[in-house]
């Protein structure tokens, strides 16, 4: 499933105005724009698109109603992802070069600090009102309380329901807050609302585990990133948790992803032993599962051109590469 | 002038209530409260006391209408400092060891994320609306740039201009805001917000010039950060910018100052150049004439007792010591 295709519903024009008015977001500042522009150029923009099509759960809904919050959705997680890339000591993002590896740890605080404030002026600028600017303000704070908690269990295992709060509050609940907010714009009622919401929760889950599962099983060439990268900064994730369980060398496994500073052949040995088990097929199983889940919430818009995006987007996010 | 009874139209019982709602704000997360709360309970609490006086412009404005963005004007400046002790690699903070020195660079980038999100959910939430959001977007926009400039032309010596421009940008808007939100609050007429605004930008370009002198003057066990600090990260502020006009030793002064790494001898050696000058008379001319510029801006207050506390803040800035 080619994720262009799936969002037929989000038309062509939509997106190139998205981006757009994303470079135009960071055009006042000139070092901004050109330590930004680069990299808000690329991406899946999954977040606005999301929130997009929820905003046309009732039909057409004005572009000048609907791209300023999007703008905002895509500037907030993209200075997640500055902030992510200073402690990941990540050399790429996107395709270019980080902009950590490129200006260094404060810029990249202060550039990540510019972009959240630019998102939550863009809101306020556009009369959005007070609960979309709550809806916004707490996602951020949760996404810092997963990455916190992540941070503060690196090279550690966690348990099963330790790895789901964590990607529940770094990943899930920031789509779930893209699919409201659109529902929010859109005029539905709480409980379509709450549908919607519930749909972008699963679809985070099965989302994030997709992505911790790239990172062993992806092609660096097409997801952007260096393969192993999780583990190098000694974030243990899905594959990994079902390979502890399963693999006959679970033990040499479990010794070296608690080392703190894993040489690229540690990275490769790991990799080798978490690709022996089922691990693979285990994460798919459960992503395809939230997929399921994210499915069967939203019944009211069945029929409808966006119900048939959001299905779209659900089997991309299953099947994705990238 | 102490500044406390320089605060007396801020009545205690009010400083001790904005305490507590500090407190309370981060008390949602374990982790987050026990990184933040010794930081929080220090400080002046100079831009919510600005705040909460300009909001009593017509007279006793109700708590609930003011509390929350007290609140989250003290959380924004306490997020700036988390970020900015990154870079400064302080390992003192209003007397208290830095999160940066107890957890390190990242959860330091998080727990300063997650304040900002913070305060402008307590924005969201208590329904200031789009105008209160839109100003704290914007300070905290202008703070960044003035800390990227800031941070770009470290080790080397700014115009006066540049130096100027970047006071401006980094602590004179966000006293302006504060000053500028109060009247909002308070219902002024629009000529009588911009008086306040003024006043709280002049005001705070007085506060930073006295901020940069007490780097070399002061006394760190009342500062409660280590003197010279700002030379050993390379920023270079007035006190300096003056030396190097007047002094006879500006040659070994700018040499020194530009070095990259500078040793506690180094250090010493550029503090006693700068001693040796007027640069502290200099200094506090310059301060002195921000304050009087921003007295003559409270015209419509005058003989109130805003007016009088705020006048009082004003000469605190000047005489203060920390």
């Amino acid at each position: 499933m080619d994720f262009v295709s799936a969002l037929k519903d989000v038309a062509i024009k939509d997106l190139q105005e998205l981006g757009e008015r994303v470079e135009q977001s960071i055009s006042e500042d000139k070092f901004i724009y050109d330590a930004c522009a680069p990299l808000l150029s690329g991406g899946k923009r999954l977040r606005p698109v999301l929130f997009l099509l929820c905003s046309r759960s009732k039909g057409i809904c004005p572009n000048e109603k609907t791209m300023p919050l999007a703008t905002a959705l895509e500037l907030i997680h993209t200075a997640s992802l500055v902030h992510d890339d200073i402690l990941d000591n990540a050399k790429k993002r996107r395709g270019v070069e980080t902009i950590n590896s490129r200006y260094g740890a404060q810029i990249s605080v202060l550039v990540g600090d510019y972009l959240f404030a630019k998102a939550f002026q863009l809101v306020a600028e556009n009369d959005y009102g007070n609960e979309v600017a709550a809806v916004l303000s707490k996602l951020v704070k949760n996404l810092c309380t997963g990455e916190i908690m992540q941070d503060r269990s690196l090279f550690t295992v966690p348990t099963m329901s330790e790895y789901y709060e964590r990607i529940n509050l770094k990943t899930a609940i920031f789509l779930s807050s893209c699919c409201r907010l659109g529902g929010i714009v859109a005029g539905l009622n709480q409980k379509e609302i709450d549908g919607l919401a519930f749909y972008g929760g699963s679809l985070g889950l099965a989302f994030q585990i997709v992505d911790d599962l790239l990172d062993f099983f992806g092609d660096e060439k097409i997801t952007g990133k260096i393969l192993g990268g999780d583990l190098k900064s000694g974030v243990v994730t899905l594959p990994v948790i079902r390979a502890l369980q399963v693999s006959e060398k679970s033990k040499i496994l479990r010794e070296i992803i608690t080392r703190k500073k894993l040489t690229d052949s540690d990275i490769s040995a790991a990799i080798e032993i978490v690709k022996n088990t089922d691990a693979m097929e285990y994460c798919k199983m459960r992503a395809d599962g939230h997929i399921d889940s994210a499915r069967i919430n939203l019944p009211f818009l069945i029929k409808t051109s966006v119900a048939l995006a959001l299905e779209q987007i659900a089997d991309f996010v299953v099947d994705r590469s990238w």
